[in-house]
């Protein structure tokens, strides 16, 4: 009668550690899941803060070495939740050891990284899922549901922006910790995967290829001191990244990241435009889906603010009630719990690592467009 | 071929008095309206002021007495915007010497005031209009139309808010000039009629008559400086009115006025419920309507905010394109347009006079009620 | 090393028991909370009803007799959250039993019985809580901050609304499992004690104590078919209640609660004016805090939105980073964390079951206002 | 003591006609002008047409050959309200005859007729502008002031866009009295000189001079009738032009105009990000300027909702009071009286015809770069 455990072994124990202990611990409070997840193991290089972490969270045991994790034979899920630099390597580990493998984005610090992690996934057969968590935003479930009844129409348009600004001061460190998104040999590069990557997944999803495009970048502050080794060394990454796209079904793109946008903290938000209707959505009030439908009366047509709380709404069911909203966290709990409702039906849902690879096929064109200034083709994988 | 020109004598030249003739100088570019309307004579107290005025303006003369412009025989139309305890005296003579009469509002000081007034222009037979404006916002005219088209059903709820930060100071003075509406001999009141009378007004337009009434009233600063004589004396005016009303259609209502909203300039919003659909609109943002329809598809919901601008929308194809909006002024120059239509088809549109007697029969009623603590019956002009 | 435990007694396991689950659950992952929660047993009158929601949450028993519950030796805290007809019994039997009570809102169906329950508590000495969560909404803690630090001056309007929609249809039964809240013998009263309770708790928070109130209400569907009998009966709840307020510190108080304001799910919304500075906000987008401050620049005065997720927020540090919102279930969270703390320190935070009786004593003088059409005076607990 | 006056004569009676038309009429009812604007002619190629506009609006006088109407001896400005067409042969030989000239937007239909007209003004030495309105926004006027007064710090984004959604349907006809924006040999190109030429002028004047551009521009629907031929043709505007940018400081420029944004009437917004503040404005609610500046005190940031309707706020002292909303057509209003007041200064105030042609510079290199797919430098006049 109780349920199937399946034994999570979750590598790194920062913001995202936190974010997907909250997920597994929820899941099968909310979601009629098949399999009830178990924290067995969570791995961090420092002993004292992995067991902190440990107890916190009520994992059962903890580990220092990815490598032991990997092999445990008690765990059947590998969460890579490490620094980017890390990923192709457990990732590829934990596939060979046979385990399903969950990543957090982006996949690799570039295309040739994740091709790697998608044939050892692929050639080992075990399922792979990206955590591009914004695809389970209840709001924007609900714009893929409109966008797949045809609602809109043929699409003229897509813009898609990540704006945040916590960059913006000179004295900020690079490297270490907590910053390890401003070193360039550890994150690949700067918010072209941190940011962009975001909206391009959304986008690949919703408006579906790119064919190609063309990019500028730029790094504001040239120069910060490493945290650790306190030395001024110049910064590798991109600071803000803006490119213009043309989609395979004939639609325009316009991205743009920064981290140097004051006044915007996490602000994701998308628009798409099409023939009969258009959709806006915002990371900053998540719960709401802008919506503007031209086969409305005409003197009533207006954009509608759905609050998207509803029981007919995705997700949603299974909160509260109409009016209560949710947040940031049920992102992860959704992936979750599609994650355990796929492996028991046997079709794992997406974001794959395959699809983790589509967009890092973009984000390395935009990158190679911003050097070279000429408009780039997009592979597809 | 060229138009009937009508004449148009204006008794009072502040802010309102720039605010008509503003709108007679623009209705007939605009609108296609069956007289010209000639500005033929303002009147004010002080010489030097009213000819500079009449300058601005391009009025043909000035008076400095309001009689003698009242009996002029090339004056058609009597405008009194001079402050409100001057309304009765000028509007009656007016109305006797046979002038069409457009008053600002409140029409009296008081009930027994426009009681006086109104059988005045009723005996005389003359055309006759109260200013209350906020009636021909675009958005509010649309509200007026879904309305009777029966879109919202059974109205449960109608809520109204005039709040301002305007008076807030203790070291604002009373009486005089620009601040006659803070003196209770010429005001008559203080935001009761200033101001709930405009949520009364738009509130009888839409939503019927009222039943009774119970009301709350302060003056939070108790004395002020007069103005003029320096002299501090006892504030008589109420500074802030609440009511809560049963309207004859069974519908509940909450109203209230105040000059002590910090934040706010001249907030005029108003919402009414129905069982089908509902209407938000304010006056900071005059141009739009907000809008919920409760027969949209159930998921997607949401209030719509309609940019009131179509040339499908009330007045709209008169001024730009979609998209272009207008503003406070446009009001009265579709007052003065409806009015100059109505004058050539023989049916004067509203607020008339006696509709300005529904509004002052309310206020009367809200402000005995605040006295008295108990329960007002409102009666019907 | 291992915290001390905490063995919770949950009666009820409707929305509410879900609510007051998931913030057990979550406490200590994300706040440094000095007991650990256990969840002990859940009691509800269906055994197999019952025995399910153990399972999803992990309880580790379940009783379908509270009296039974309520006598258990491992039980530390018992948490009311069953219907309104039976708080006063259960709460006043764990009082007496030693145990902790906790209690959903309103405390009784009427502030004779929250007297009773009040009197237990206080005799036998036991901590105690209401769980009026809207107080720990960060940005309404962030509210009640500024208000304290002295920010918004000597005030003058306070407003609340509670506004939703539910209930428009006629075809809705009254009474039986999730409709309870519509039957007056187990609610006690209908949108005076579910929602202006609310509105009213944090009033006497942020605003003080009430001086007197005038009320109108009304019941908008008149009979109702019974979910279980079948039977149509007289409706003998408030359908819609509003009332006018003085507080004590000289302000006014406008307050209404509705379940017929189309359009409006789960509107809660507050706004206080004071002399330098204003609030706003709402429960549809919680996660931000309206501020109007007076003494900023003249020309750059305006309303800010601030996004209430910074870590220097109330609450804020222990969940995500900036810009990520979270929603409506972590206010029980919070309230859990703090009554964790305050457990260990010998200082229940609020609100207390004295406090539930002074929001009580303010919806009888609602209530009776409501009926005999004159201002009453509010009681002081 | 009565006012000099200064003699219009206007070229074109479609919606700028009007708009400009307006403007003469109102400046000297609100602004202290030193002349008093006369509506001395009008020119219109259809005899009965441009007469029902001379009565309209009051002008002496009608022409139908604008060769007549820029030799008049009696005209003191010449404004060119018709076709992009006709500009250069209209601006040049008012010039030439000696007159003021004003000027629609775009000043021609490419940057060598623009030079050509910017020649013969400077030759002739006549005082001239470019009527870029949205400049005159009292909200746009505003953020010009907090950047002029160096409150936003070191520039690191500039976003512009320009909506709208008149265009999408198929049936639209292209060419034709309405319909000249949509016929290139008319208006020249597309969106590029109506829209993202707007959002051009604004950001050079508040963000400098651009350095290089890359550009991608569509036209969707691909053939259209033509309104008076009936012909079916190749559409050869642009129907969406987006673009990159590097500004002369450093600073990344992103643009974008459509006419297929459904939802979108005329939505012109930019958003300005600099190290210590950011803007946001947007054309569907002029009367606001969104501000947001890191320096306000941690806990209490947030975008400020500033109601630009203030008397210390550009231009506002001259119209209603706090609160009150202008709208569109106040901009030409406002470049009216300050055209008037640079006149008696000496000194006209900008857009002058040289800064119409730095726009046109960046259009065509816009238009270049989407042509060739590579970076465009943007030549400074």
């Amino acid at each position: 009668m109780s349920k199937a455990r399946l034994n999570i072994g979750l590598v790194g124990h920062g913001f995202m550690g936190r974010a997907h202990s909250n997920a597994y611990r929820k899941a099968a409070n909310f979601f009629d899941v098949p399999y009830e997840p178990v924290l067995k193991a969570v791995c961090g290089r420092n002993r004292r803060r992995v067991e902190a972490f440990q107890q916190t969270w009520g994992y059962e045991s903890a580990e220092t070495d990815w490598r032991k994790l990997v092999e445990r034979r008690d765990i059947n899920v590998v969460d890579v939740a490490s620094p980017n630099d890390t990923h192709a390597e457990i990732a590829i580990a934990a596939a060979q050891s046979g385990k399903a493998v969950l990543c957090e984005k982006p996949l690799g610090r570039n295309a040739a990284e994740s091709k790697a992690i998608v044939e050892a996934v692929e050639k080992a057969g075990v399922p792979n899922m990206v955590w591009y968590n914004y695809r389970r935003v209840p709001a924007v479930a609900l714009a893929k549901e409109l966008i797949s009844e045809g609602r809109l129409g043929r699409i003229f348009h897509y813009r898609a922006k990540f704006l945040q600004d916590w960059t913006i001061s000179k004295d900020l460190p690079q490297g270490g910790e907590a910053l390890w998104r401003l070193e360039v040999q550890v994150a690949g590069n700067g918010v072209a995967g941190d940011l962009l990557a975001h909206c391009v997944d959304t986008a690949l999803w919703l408006n579906g290829s790119f064919d190609s495009v063309i990019a500028v970048s730029d790094t504001f502050i040239k120069e910060r001191r490493h945290s650790l080794t306190g030395e001024v060394r110049k910064v590798g990454i991109d600071d803000a990244t803006a490119f213009l796209a043309r989609f395979v079904n004939g639609s325009l793109g316009n991205f743009e990241a920064t981290r140097y946008a004051r006044g915007h903290k996490a602000l994701y938000t998308f628009e798409i435009n099409g023939e009969e209707a258009s959709i806006i959505w915002d990371l900053h009030d998540l719960h709401r889906l802008q919506y503007f439908d031209h086969r409305d009366e005409s003197k009533l047509r207006g954009w509608r603010s759905i609050h998207v709380t509803d029981s007919d709404h995705p997700y949603m069911k299974h909160w509260w009630v109409p009016g209560l909203q949710i947040g940031y966290e049920h992102t992860f709990v959704h992936q979750v719990a599609d994650f355990l409702c796929g492996l028991a039906e046997g079709s794992i849902p997406g974001p794959s690592f395959r699809d983790g690879l589509a967009t890092d096929y973009v984000t390395d064109a935009v990158l190679d467009s911003a050097r070279s200034g000429i408009w780039q083709k997009v592979p597809t994988p």
